[in-house]
């Protein structure tokens, strides 16, 4: 017996005697890529790509745009496969096709139609039919390549479409190559346009390498074939393969991606994918989903929640992309001149971390830097390395790098918070003094803080003004932009200042300390007691007269994508501070509190972008904290109702129509749904001396923490919920092993020593625990 | 290499290369049996069954009621497997146990813990660990024999208990009995109590038969422990095997139950389970289910909404179960002595039909007498001939059947419709003659028009009243329960004359449709048209002074299980009528979308059972027609739009805490359900004359209803949904066979000759198309 019968065997006997989903659910399984793709952005859809994958190949329904493009579900063609979906990043978009070669014709006509009811798309793998031509397509990928197995029908006219000079993502491609290796073998290179954000051009390398010997190779080039023998470049060209193909036996391709070069590329897909084993290639990219979604494992709950979860965790470990290669060498353009440089090697000669393009910290105090210490401290620490590598390399912590360069998005040093919490947690294998250095450079002249949003040069008027006066005002609003977030700018820098004071405080930079100290307060300069309000100054320091907590216009009215009645709670550092200032503890709740009930039918944020309307906003960063604001001022029982409100309204969706109402953000709302989902925040961002966890009451009866025995001394952390159900949103009492535990607040520092913490639940709120 | 390592092999294959879900799912794999389990009826949930299966196996976590009972997501402890969960009807609980027997201490002390994590609920199929006892058990069933394999640890203490005195589902258990019968075989007999609306104690028979010796028998009364040699009988008894474990060989049991004797039992069991294969019965249980579920292949659409759609399907083939044996046998006891009686035989000597036990037709008219047609017509055939069956036994045509009774929940002769509507829809192989009789009957002095809701025998008042001044007053409300609902009963009695008469015209008994087509407008005397309101009319014909449209008590006001606001639209056969009345069809469109647009924050439904302040009331059948009145006075939009919304915020979700709001009321939500979102209705029940289908948009993109070729000429119909999204809810043009459609209505004499229904939709509504 032959291992194919027993193959043959073994399909039919799943089929007979075990029907498909008669086992448990490893958490892999539970996630769903199709959640709120309906109107996704270019990097938001993710199958065929590892955590954190420099490939992420999967199809395009939609392509020339960052927003409404990549996959969208409501569409029914495909117009390419394309192997990057990162940040300012796209590249190599290839299609198989069948009978005559129209690849110049462009995707508006080589598109293929297709049908989510045969499609598969999970973690690691994306299988769909298309229509047009016949074929069906299996994509799946290691970090640096992407795997394609095709079966078309048995024709001579099957192709590999390489559109290299299309438009993709975020703009236009410069120019392109691709030449004929042997004959089964291209490489080539794409150039992508600068963005208004990525401020330079950037290049992207591939070698792609089949499983049968090629029997001709053409091109195009603006629109008409063209007459090629090995190789073609330039300006809108394109490449086609064309094969052979039977019925019975698929074609493979692996395309190996760079940022460096074509060797580069090459090394990647030799270093990652030496064989041609398609299948193990999927089941090995599960694993290693399933490696990392198992850093959490949760108990109780339904199909609905576990599903949720599990993909809020899949997404907060797929947006921030690997840029380097495998031996660790990337493209830096910090400075005038690109160069290729190299990450240092470890002991074992191996890079010691991998290089990553991501988008702003902005708002990751509240998601992303509260949930990767639980989850993957290698990764965080990875991207705390990537920052000082950049300092080192240009001489700034970056905002947001992309292309191997800076780029200025939103506003603030929101590196601080971030790179204040890894120290804060113990993630500490970068170097945190460099670090702590190049925050502090970037609040001087030539530094990040002088950047308004996507400022391509320092502008320093407003931040000197910020320097002097303790608020930026109207006055100094940069034209257009972010810049115009004058009060947002305040509230930021000011929670900055504190984010690096207590940082230098940790590593015993006092003087540094009592610098920055003193900006911390510096919120109080914009907030207004008469109005109980964040508010405008204008030049002379008075209040800029209009007075409205909604109806902003987007940043010009002084607030940065948000409304003046949701930015008011933006004082992560100082929530008592800011209570006095809105009339005390019980008046600042009962206003928040209003707000939450006036925001119910909304579902806790507006339809669309318009969140200068908002009272309540969990469709973007800046109002992501709030419902916590209660825990911090003496009202737990608050955050305990709202913080599960949310989670279940804003967040609970798990159809292609719902579940992020709108941007999710690289892995951001990914990080704070599963935050709420697990009871666990941290209101400040965990970025002060002795970080302590915000607890509210899980969605599941059981939640185990595997902590990350590289960096914590415990092995795990249980969550038990006792008497949980729906309406048992209210914790009644909480052991901290075994002891009571009080407050509503558990300290980073026993939590990483491992234990159980156990939860009593409730329909009504007990408002003797938790103070 | 023998089968053991093939199959070894198979298991490490598919882990290896087949992850579980990588193929597409048939119709049953949709199926997701937990959704809205968290407050059940006792026969609300349902694993392991057969479509209509008279064994309805499954685990409950509740017993000792009605309501809130059987399995009910939010518990943690299993109580017992029980064979039966019918309406009216429960039997037979079992439970294996490991260490000290106690079955003698009761459900409350040997009960064990669950957990969902590890639990598998799929159509025909339930397993679960029972925690207590480290026993992991497997249920699965043919239509009439539950079969349990139960994984226990190695020991000589492991048990089953059969508590068969136990109170279940609707009432005490009066006696019971358990005998063995030799080694590997039990039988024995539970007698329910009589309840409110089953009015005769009921007995139900069954035979256990095991793969292995048992090691002991004994048994229990009343709380002790009893010397039992083979047998023990009486009240409040329960009884126990023993067998010696081994860890690695699962102890299998078969269950046959009847409700004619044990021999009757034990002829079910032989009949359709000869074998102990158990993972064969898995396997042809869910084959059985995918067939049934087949019958409509919808592609297209998300994967919520196929899962709500196909469990919707499941439920309407579930609720209302099987009574006969196998071989047609069934115990009747509609006269004075309980009989065992035998259905006709076919000419192949098999029983003709099964007999069925269901609850009222009431309301079904807008959901099951709709959808059976297209997917079951069998077994509506079956339920026909029921109903005609009971009629020569006892001289009437049922409301709602239990326990081979009559029972008279609900009220009016909610079977006039339903029968009338197989006919109209060429389901005629009963003997529908007969039927016409039986409902012709039921409206005379012993008719079951005479009875009240739960009545115990006529109370002739109330009908008397309508037949001679064609309404119910208030001075003729009974006393107690629905039959206060006058004005509820006015409109039912108006609508089921109508339905009389259609089917008596169709079969040529003109005689009968003069007679009764004088009672359709009926329903003119309880409409007040200055208050645009259905509403009560006092003995001396006056109008009930204090109007309300809402804030009903229940039934004493005069409504059943409704508000005057929503039963102002129950004319099903007369809405042009009706819309005259209410001040023509503009005013009475305005006055419906005025309703609806109040519903919305409500989601079409208030929480509870709290009907009598309804408007909109999608949560109970009275107002389950509402969205689809506009269709028929010209608004063809307005039913587009609002049969929309219901479909996705009343019946949208699949988790389980939502789904069907309260009462699925044995596959009647679910058939709505299903409707809505296949967008077929028909308003006026399909009970008249040349029945048609309301269309409104489907949600899928493709719908195809495969057509019994045992009673239509069309082998399927196709609806084909262009230019479908989530706000594309409006039908902008329709094709029927290439031709286009102008109205909003498809006959059913065409849909059943197969077709091709092609829809264009869009995003704003075409008001010139529809009428």
């Amino acid at each position: 017996m032959n291992i194919k019968t027993i193959l043959q065997i073994a399909a039919a006997v799943t089929v007979l005697v075990v029907p498909g989903s008669l086992h448990a659910k490893s958490p892999v399984d539970w996630v769903d890529p199709l959640i709120d793709t309906h109107e996704s952005r270019w990097f938001y859809f993710n199958s065929a790509c590892r955590p954190f994958g420099l490939v992420n190949l999967s199809p395009d329904t939609q392509t020339k745009g960052s927003w409404k493009s990549g996959y969208l579900y409501g569409d029914s063609s495909i117009r390419c496969f394309s192997h990057i979906h990162a940040w300012q990043l796209s590249g190599i978009p290839v299609l198989p096709t069948v009978g005559e070669m129209n690849g110049h014709q462009g995707m508006d006509a080589y598109q293929s139609e297709f049908s989510h009811d045969d499609e598969v798309v999970r973690p690691g793998y994306h299988k769909v039919h298309l229509k047009t031509y016949g074929v069906t397509a299996e994509l799946t990928s290691t970090t640096r390549v992407g795997f394609h197995r095709y079966r078309y029908p048995t024709t001579d006219d099957a192709y590999v479409l390489f559109d290299v000079g299309a438009m993709l993502g975020h703009g236009p491609t410069l120019t392109a190559e691709v030449t004929r290796v042997n004959e089964r073998e291209l490489a080539g290179m794409t150039l992508m346009k600068a963005t208004n954000r990525r401020k330079r051009d950037t290049p992207v390398f591939f070698v792609a390498r089949f499983n049968q010997d090629m029997t001709s190779f053409g091109g195009w080039r603006e629109g008409q074939v063209e007459e090629v023998v090995d190789s073609i470049a330039g300006k809108d060209v394109g490449a086609f393969v064309r094969f052979e193909t039977d019925a019975t036996e698929p074609v493979l391709m692996k395309v190996g991606v760079s940022y460096t070069s074509i060797e580069g590329a090459r090394k990647n897909l030799d270093a990652e994918l030496d064989h041609w084993d398609f299948d193990r290639v999927v089941e090995e990219s599960n694993e290693c989903w399933n490696e990392r979604l198992s850093r959490i494992v949760v108990e109780g709950g339904y199909d609905e929640q576990k599903t949720k979860f599990y993909t809020d965790l899949w997404r907060s470990m797929l947006g921030r992309r690997i840029i380097s290669d495998a031996d660790g060498s990337y493209a830096d353009m910090t400075t005038d001149e690109r160069r290729v440089l190299r990450v240092p090697l470890d002991d074992d000669g191996q890079p010691a971390f991998a290089m990553h393009n991501f988008d702003a910290w902005w708002g990751s105090h509240w998601s992303l830097d509260i949930l990767w210490p639980l989850v993957c401290p290698d990764v965080y620490s990875d991207i705390c390395n990537t920052s000082v590598q950049m300092y080192k390399n240009g001489g700034l912590i970056p905002r947001g790098p992309s292309g191997g360069n800076y780029t200025f998005v939103m506003i603030g040093d929101t590196a601080a918070p971030a790179i204040a919490s890894a120290y804060a947690k113990g993630i500490r294998d970068f170097d945190y003094e460099l670090a702590l250095e190049g925050l502090v450079k970037n609040t001087g002249p030539t530094g990040g803080r002088y950047y308004g949003g996507y400022a391509k040069k320092p502008t320093p008027s407003a931040y000197e003004e910020y320097q002097e006066k303790g608020y930026v005002s109207r006055a100094n609003a940069l034209s257009g932009g972010h810049g115009r977030a004058v009060t947002s700018l305040t509230l930021y820098n000011a929670y900055h200042d504190w984010c690096i004071a207590q940082m230098a405080k940790a590593i015993g930079r006092d003087d540094l300390h009592d610098r920055f100290i003193q900006g911390a307060t510096n919120y109080r300069h914009v907030i207004w007691p008469e109005k109980q309000s964040a508010w405008v100054r204008e030049g002379d320091g008075s209040w800029k007269s209009d007075f409205k907590p909604r109806e902003m216009r987007f940043e010009q009215d002084g607030f940065c994508e948000t409304s003046a009645a949701v930015t008011t709670f933006y004082v992560p550092h100082d929530p008592m501070g800011l209570a006095e200032l809105l009339g005390g503890a019980d008046a600042a709740a009962k206003k928040l509190n209003e707000q939450f009930e006036a925001s119910v039918e909304e579902r806790f944020h507006l339809p669309g972008r318009s969140h200068g309307n908002a009272l309540v906003d969990y469709a973007n960063q800046d109002g992501t904290g709030m419902a916590h604001y209660f825990n911090r001022i003496g009202y737990p029982w608050l955050s305990q109702k709202w913080v599960r409100a949310v989670q279940r309204e804003t967040f609970g969706g798990t159809d292609p129509y719902s579940g992020y109402n709108g941007d999710e953000d690289q892995g951001q709302m990914g990080a704070l749904s599963a935050l709420l989902t697990l009871g666990l925040f941290q209101f400040d961002g965990g970025s002060g001396i002795d970080p302590k966890y915000d607890i509210t009451a899980t969605v599941f009866d059981k939640v185990t923490l595997r902590l990350s025995d590289e960096y914590y001394d415990g092995k795990s952390v249980t969550i038990i919920a006792n008497n949980q159900a729906p309406e048992n949103v209210y914790i009644q009492s909480a052991k901290w092993n075994g002891e009571p535990l009080q407050t509503c607040f558990l300290p980073h520092a026993d939590l990483v020593q491992g234990g159980v913490l156990e939860l009593e639940l409730g329909p009504e709120p007990n408002k003797s625990w938790g103070n």
